[in-house]
């Protein structure tokens, strides 16, 4: 059943997979943005930051600080709301800690792996495709520098291609042969294709090998992505740490379609740590070896696939990139409504555009740029054999286009594996409304004459027979038809074992059947936490254009950190007990804030808040005490407006949980004139 | 540093230590309960079930199914809005993987252990103290049987006991003499402070084998209870799953010390799953390998350990066990207010009693019944040497007396032991509003005479006479003073070295400080948040005295799984209109709610909801259709009320979250008599 084309789609839910993305595509990044600006922000106001640093660090683990922490608790409580709360989903919380078997089942453990090589002199250790693909571009830049050709246009960063071309020390300027030049392109046009061995020839052919030193490198062998332990203290139970949180889903089948009264389709849902040991991790949030995912496996009829709220999206106007322009090679997108797209056949079925829709919805209300928002179909070559169709949501970063949510239609591929490997059945049956006539295959046995022959073996052999599929039993008709008699293997007896015509009789047969009983399509939408969280970092990046040194992440109220700043004028007795109603107020309506009655200067204050992505500031003055007013800010204009303390607090209450904008929330507020922020 | 005493302490925060709690205690469990109609329940309404229990399940892996799932993510809200919310701590994510050296550092690679005994015949293998305990009290309960004596109590059950019993095929009615009594009762009472190879002799001198077979076993090895992985493809680095979410908050001290804006003193907060790999798993969510903690670690000045909202806790009463009561065998509970235990000096400290008292708020907000929940405080012999205090928030339930959070001063070891091990100082600076004076002993050195005498090695010596303590300093000044030389071992340098007097002179200097530089003491709050979660349904769990089939887990609304059922009384056209105006207004006032249009009588679906904890019934009717009034049930009572959508849901929305009670809230609403619930 697995082949190779399997697994490029199944695991790119690992969230950490190549791009695929042609690569040649021009990208519009607002000229003002800079990463080391967002970077430095992160860093200093401990968004997020290296593990382990005091001892070094290690790669591809992070830590969340307070802001990044609370902003990931946020986008999960929203998508939380969004998903499992009005979709009715059935949320499940399954172990990390996952037993050899049943990821043997899964496939994970014979091909969850990327090819690596090692230089046998230094030890080090390169992932075989990155280290061909890296090698051959710096060889065609050395070229085109001594032909003396420009860069016309400056190629779209892969995600992570810049940090890796740094390993590259020193790109010398020779001049390669014509022919070189197109087998050098050919291959990186198609990179992603090639198996472990093949890499293998491509670096002995061209002399590929330690980009630093040269020295030439072990072949490419295999290195499996998932962390091994053992459970218990006998250290015979192998385990593993989950590479997604999917499996846990599909084992606990029948307990969720009898939790929710044997009804379809429905869909679970998991909120949690996934890991991948990535060969050498970069590129900060994009590509690590412990992060958090959200996953939905929507079981679904093979037969109907379209979605009862299919309406509340058909409306909804996306942008598509789908396969059959990328097979052109070209990237053109495509706007089109939902409804527009599933119509025509561009997306497959009603259930995969509906979640098409509500990811887009997801994304949005978190803070995605639109603009910067894209779904791209997977092509012939990347999807499952089995796969009806597969979107990927990505979002646009400096980094270039970023794989952040997946949307595949993964049929009924794991559910049946599980249940080959346990016999535990994970069907769904389903009472038919008129029963219906259907023709089967079907064994009888000669009883009388099946003992004699195999004695003891006998209930091996009806077992054997008494399992076989529709197609196997027609292919075995056909074999007694010709052959007069069954050659098979049949577990636990030994060599071949025949079964004459006259001991067993299969026929096609007409049955009246009253239930229909069926393995359900999965469609599987899956959330890469730390990289949707990374792209709305650059999406919500800006600096002030009066003080490129002041920033501002421009974060939707809703996932902000904190909602509200408390800014006391100055840090004395009186102010203070204002201070203190404003607090309990806000702790009443169970806003997050935070006070700074620092010394530093309103506008300093305020400025600070803003690289927090703090939305509002709620100044107290010497008027608070005399009336009881107090003034709003807005973080992204700084506009003021100012009003009584109980109807500030419902515009930020409004603005933040209701969704209501700005001029829309305050519009019983008065404007207020303050003194420059300086 | 390190000492035995060190261990049982620190490592009770994994939460799975054993319990400490004196035996024979009465307990006065509610002559309904029975854990077997509660586990039905759990099982069936897939509030949790055994991790892969299609592939035969995994001993101490669990998963949660929805109705489990949602209580837990309502339990980690009400914790983050109670404690990180409202105390300003600041909340970090670490990783779960964690370097080997870091857990070298904290202690967990040489002692994070249990003593394990194999046997060599089965493979199979058994925890030291647990065998030893069973077996000595089985035939201690043989020994009554012989001499017909009756168990005039029953024994209470310690959490592990009931099952662990099943272990020992049968018992033998077999006398023993009257010291072999004796010297079994000893042995039992202090069975948790024997070592390893104590236990070998135990079993050695008692004869103590398989408790099934009576075969030999080998003696106890010690088996670290640390899942073990490597972290990248060259398998070097070695790694484990953390035992604790308290290391990563450690390591991030000035990250988060900056980002308070060197104020003290503050808190950090961590939610995720930590890891423990027991020996041999059992009591279902009580004992697990895999389980989700929260721990607070409060940073505080060790020589001012007030709280400045200590006020508002201090008038709680509280039910405590002081170590005094335990040590003379006792266990009468002293009810007393946390400001009153606080100025005894029963609690060592305030921040200690605040936390405390928090504690016990959260827990009571959360379901928990108050006659069930005791502080216990530990006795000296469990206590860490440098530890002030602790306290255990222990939970009643059908297992005994549970550990399910703990409260313990741990001082300024953690933070000590990593700035010692990575030379990165984590300490707070503080300006002194006065200068002070203090004396203290300097090293000078005879820099001239030093060169020529140790040459290369000068630089070692000079940094190791640097980097003493004062109390070393003084220690040195006095050998010097006596010796007319030091001698000691130098890292890197060979032997014993000798520094002669006429070359470093050490002596008590007067000087003028205007910094204080102090290692914070740390105070620890650290939740089991699967043990809380299983003691509350043993405390929501009954049956309706008019029919003990119905079953009835009475979660307090604000963690309920879901808030509310919608019960349309007929499944018809008319009615689904109405039911789906009830839907999207409880929608928007995001209420988390299900609705049962099943065929079945009102009664029954309203029953199989108390099951599941759901607060609330909304009936919608004709009436809805004419009047657009609904009924509103209250699950515990039964009751029902009537009145308009609006007044209804508001009505929910203040019981469930602002904490008002069934008569507050629905005091605008009529009583209503509905047809009986069958």
């Amino acid at each position: 059943m697995l082949n190779k084309q399997f697994f490029p789609t199944v695991f790119k839910r690992a969230f950490a997979s190549k791009k695929k993305v042609p690569r040649k595509m021009s990208t519009a990044p607002t000229t003002e943005f800079s990463r080391e600006a967002l970077e430095s922000v992160l860093k200093r106001r401990f968004f997020f930051a290296p593990a382990f640093e005091i001892y070094g660090g290690v790669s591809g683990l992070y830590d969340y600080g307070p802001p990044g922490c609370a902003l990931q608790a946020n986008v999960i409580d929203t998508w939380r709301k969004h998903f499992v709360l009005e979709e009715d989903m059935l949320e499940v919380d399954c172990t990390m800690l996952t037993p050899h078997e049943v990821l043997k089942t899964s496939g994970h453990v014979d091909k969850f792996a990327d090819w690596m090589c090692k230089d046998a002199k230094t030890g080090e250790i390169f992932r075989a495709d990155h280290l061909v693909e890296e090698v051959l571009e710096a060889r065609l830049k050395g070229d085109k520098e001594a032909r003396g050709i420009k860069d016309e246009e400056p190629e779209e960063e892969d995600e992570n291609k810049k940090k890796r071309k740094k390993k590259v020390k020193e790109i010398k300027a020779v001049k390669l042969d014509d022919e070189v030049v197109e087998e050098y392109k050919t291959i990186l046009a198609k990179i992603d294709g090639f198996s472990g061995p093949e890499l293998g020839q491509l670096m002995i052919k061209y002399n590929i090998g330690n980009p630093v030193t040269g020295e030439p490198l072990e072949q490419p062998v295999e290195f499996n992505l998932m962390f091994e332990t053992a459970i218990g203290p006998s250290g015979q139970l192998k385990g593993y740490l989950r590479p997604e949180t999917a499996q846990g889903q599909f084992l606990n089948f029948n307990k969720l379609l009898d939790f929710n009264n044997e009804r379809m389709p429905f869909a679970s849902a998991s909120i949690g740590k996934s890991f991948r040991n990535e060969i050498s991790p970069r590129s900060g949030l994009l590509r690590v070896r412990e992060f958090l995912m959200t996953e939905i496996e929507h079981f679904v009829d093979p037969e109907c696939k379209n979605h009862s709220n299919f309406d509340a999206v058909k409306d909804i106007v996306i942008s598509l990139l789908s396969k059959e322009v990328q097979q052109q090679g070209k990237t053109d997108i495509l706007k089109i409504t939902i409804g527009e797209a599933v119509s025509q056949g561009i997306i497959d079925n009603q259930t995969l555009g509906y979640f098409i829709g509500r990811i887009y919805l997801f994304l949005i209300k978190i803070g995605v740029n639109p603009e910067k928002l894209r779904f791209r179909q997977h092509m012939a070559n990347e999807m499952a054999h089995y796969a009806a169709d597969c979107w990927d949501a990505e979002l646009q970063t400096s980094y270039g286009w970023i794989e952040c949510v997946g949307c595949a239609d993964r049929s009924a591929y794991d559910l049946s594996v599980h249940a080959a490997k346990t016999k535990e059945k994970l069907t769904v049956k389903e009472a038919l409304k008129e029963p219906i006539t259907v023709e089967e295959f079907e064994c009888d046995i000669e009883k009388k004459k099946f003992g004699p022959l195999f004695r003891k073996d006998a209930p091996k052999v009806e077992e054997w027979l008494s399992t076989r599929t529709q197609c196997e039993l027609e292919d075995l008709a056909k074999e007694l038809e010709s052959k007069l008699k069954i050659s098979a293997k049949i577990p636990q007896m030994e060599g071949e074992v025949e079964i004459p015509k006259d001991l067993v009789k299969i026929e096609k047969k007409k049955k009246t059947v009253h239930i229909r009983e069926y393995t359900p399509n999965v469609i599987e939408p899956s959330f890469g936490i730390g990289r949707i969280i990374y792209a709305i970092f650059e999406h919500s990046f800006w600096t002030r254009p009066e003080d490129s040194a002041r920033a501002v992440l421009s974060f939707p109220p809703l996932v902000a950190p904190t909602k509200v700043l408390v800014v006391p004028l100055m840090n004395n007795k009186e102010l203070q007990q204002a201070t203190t109603v404003v607090k309990s107020t806000l702790r009443k309506a169970q806003i997050p804030f935070k006070v700074d009655d620092s010394g530093a200067s309103i506008g300093k204050r305020y400025a600070r808040n803003d690289e927090l992505g703090t939305p509002f500031g709620i100044t107290v003055d010497y008027d608070t005490i005399e009336d009881g007013s107090v003034t709003l800010r807005d973080r992204d204009t700084t506009a003021q407006v100012r009003g009584s303390l109980a109807d500030v607090v419902a515009a930020v209450e409004n603005i933040t949980y209701k969704g209501l904008s700005w001029a829309e929330g305050t519009k019983n507020l008065k404007p207020f004139e303050s003194k420059s922020e300086e």
